[in-house]
């Protein structure tokens, strides 16, 4: 018999099955025994003899024949999405045997703390409500993919061995690449912008690294970066058009594509008005200072609680959950920062920051052969250290920018989870790649 | 006044358009001047004035505001997709400055050795037939995707920094991951098997690493591997069943979406016959030894004249340029591969060849928690090497499988190049990352 998938049972009412899955929860009743039943579309009941049943246990890989009953009105299970249904098993399989398990998967929250839940990666990422974080995320990727595709972008695979450092090397990981020294890329932009010069319109999906010496609930040491780029800019503000069209694009797709997801979560997506607001980092200080009296207008850049702040303002004054800040000083910034010719000091460089924290950065990049080869010099950098963004620049590239998202930052913060290690599959920091340090032998 | 896509221009005869790209070609006919402009969409011919053209030279980044016309029939040029219009140029503004070219760009066929040609990445990439290269790259990883969501598969992405070598140390890069060393994947082999457990279907377009310490034609330090894998197998033929459908939709998306891509290089998609042909690596053997009478018969493994003349008969007797040759010695492969119970000594391992090389390789793997330990010992890995992988396993896994494709390989045999590197945007070598390293100051 061919394999139905549990998500169709609710079409096949008195109809015979064959459903393969794993045993999510077995609950004991005298001579009846039920099962939860799962596979990748979804979880539904078994209803089994004490016989049958046998020794079958959670996570068990179990084969079952069975027919589809309607379940009576008074036992449909409206929080299952097979809730009108159960299957009568006649016919049971146990193909794979599972070991007990360390602690309870059946329940709707897995209650762990986090090394715990990091520790048995492979068994907890079969909890529902795991999988559905990788669902999302898995969503966002998809239509940052679609969303740039419909725009004529290309996708390019971005290198993740490089020779230099020029964008500064405190944070870098070291390889042994031959006999020479090497480093792991913590950012594509390089790459991304010299590829303007060949096919104008470009982006990628692929991992950053950086070595960052701390332990903190929002960073990674190995994040995967949403990187676009594009070239013939009329203006600074096609970025933040860009940038907008394929942010919304995300949210209209995960809402649309992921409700059972969100609802786990409780969570909804940010709330966006017509636009998203734009305004520059002395404005976003002068709001603070008003708001809060606390004196931030001589500060670089915004602290923490800055982005807390002025999300706050942006969400009361705009109704908008995302706001865009602009005009960091161009001495703060890369050496690529296109500086703001009316503004001078401060650059076409801009930050999104969304529910109190940064979701991407971009702007407008340099693209004068000459004025790139000055920038970097003032920077301390070698030619040699950027040779190939030279070359590219040298022989001629339009007005250009582009803009970074992280994609596990963005789930971690629609579906409002508590530290971004939930929002990578197997993360890696300072204390941990799959299993901790500590741990190892 | 919007700009107009190149390709867009034969729908606007008589319009005044408003174009942006690079000069591809000049050429002075006295008082008029061609250009050849060139953007992300195509090529097109410009005809200026000697005094609008001015010092106008290749690569310039120039804005032409003009009339759109049709030519002449006589003066159609078929072989451009815009060839039955020109531009009369009306305005024409040269926006970026680009150097002297060090070599022609405005060849139909770029002539450069291997090493020019990299050298000079930013610049080479721009050439049509360069760009078409990763164009049809494009198109090979996207369809790779489609096929695999449209049958359920999850992409996933795989970890590049790892803690353990379970497959071979040899050739590994290694990196200074904080206080400890790690290394980089060579394979995301483990991590797609172990999710099969929580996800049953998974794929990703991941980097591997090989710190291959031989230069050949047809290796790269860092490739694009297409992976997938999935559970609940009937029989290891699955696995083929699944390869051979996601290489025949590879093919005819190639097919359909990069016409003049594949004209560009004279190359047309690997013939198949009704299903891909399957023989065993015993039964491949014993047919080179009647068609060459060199007894390869007690050999571990194909030979690359092997793999030629295996294809040769595949050609000739089946009417295909893609072969299976499966049952490899249990032995000479990494200890997850599922022996097959009817065929001692000879495991569920299956490469697929074509057009004479290795296009990839997978097979059914072991389910068997206490199988899979048995066989980890004996391949000497330390249960710590495969920590997370056996975590999966103990908690239950169904019969399961897949395959991995290269995407820099795919490209390279579908179009003939003749070096693998000219299929990767950045390629890293023993020589190279970016530019030679003996040219580095």
């Amino acid at each position: 018999m061919e394999r139905t998938l549990i998500s169709k049972t609710p079409e096949k009412v008195g109809q015979q099955v064959l459903l393969k899955g794993w045993v999510n929860t077995r609950r004991d009743h005298g001579k009846i025994v039920f099962l939860d039943l799962r596979d990748r579309s979804g979880l539904i009941q078994v209803v089994l003899t004490a016989d049958q049943a046998g020794k079958i246990h959670t996570e068990d890989v179990v084969y079952v024949e069975g027919l589809v009953k309607a379940r009576p009105p008074k036992l449909v299970n409206p929080k299952m999405e097979t809730g009108t249904v159960e299957i009568e098993a006649e016919k049971v399989e146990v193909a794979v045997t599972a070991a007990e398990l360390p602690f309870d998967m059946g329940q709707p929250e897995l209650e762990l703390e986090l090394p715990t839940l990091l520790d048995n990666r492979a068994l907890t990422l079969r909890h529902p409500k795991v999988r559905a974080i990788f669902k999302v995320q898995e969503v966002i990727i998809d239509s940052f993919r679609e969303a740039l595709k419909a725009r004529d972008f290309m996708e390019f695979q971005a290198p993740s061995i490089i020779s230099s450092v020029p964008e500064g090397g405190a944070e870098v990981f070291r390889i042994k690449y031959y006999d020479h020294e090497a480093y792991l890329s913590q950012s594509p932009q390089l790459y991304k912008s010299l590829l303007v010069g060949a096919f104008e319109r470009v982006f990628s999906v692929n991992q950053i690294f950086r070595a960052e010496p701390s332990v903190t609930t929002r960073h990674l040491a190995v994040a995967t970066s949403l990187d676009a780029e594009f070239g013939f800019l009329d203006s600074w503000k096609d970025v933040l058009e860009l940038q907008e069209y394929v942010v919304r694009y995300i949210f209209t797709q995960v809402a649309e594509k992921c409700p059972a997801e969100l609802a786990l979560f409780n969570a909804t997506l940010p709330r966006l008005s017509d636009s998203i607001p734009v305004i520059k980092l002395r404005e976003a200080q002068q709001i603070i200072f008003e708001r809060t009296g606390r004196d931030v207008r001589h500060e670089k850049d915004l602290a923490p609680e800055d982005e807390r702040e002025i999300c706050l303002w942006a969400q009361e004054k705009h109704g908008s959950e995302l706001i865009f800040v602009s005009h960091f000083l161009t001495k703060k910034k890369p050496f690529y920062v296109y500086p703001d010719p009316q503004d001078p000091g401060y650059g076409f460089s801009v930050d999104l920051l969304g529910r109190g924290v940064e979701w991407s950065s971009g702007g407008q990049r340099l693209h004068d052969y000459s004025e790139i080869r000055k920038a970097a010099e003032e920077w301390g950098l070698k030619e040699s250290d950027i040779e190939l963004y030279l070359q590219s620049f040298r022989y001629g590239v339009p007005p250009l920018g582009g803009f970074a998202l992280g994609a596990e930052r963005m789930t971690m913060h629609i579906l409002g989870l508590k530290n971004i290690r939930e929002a990578s599959l197997f993360p890696r920091d300072m204390e941990r790649i799959d299993t901790r340090f500590s741990r190892k032998s």
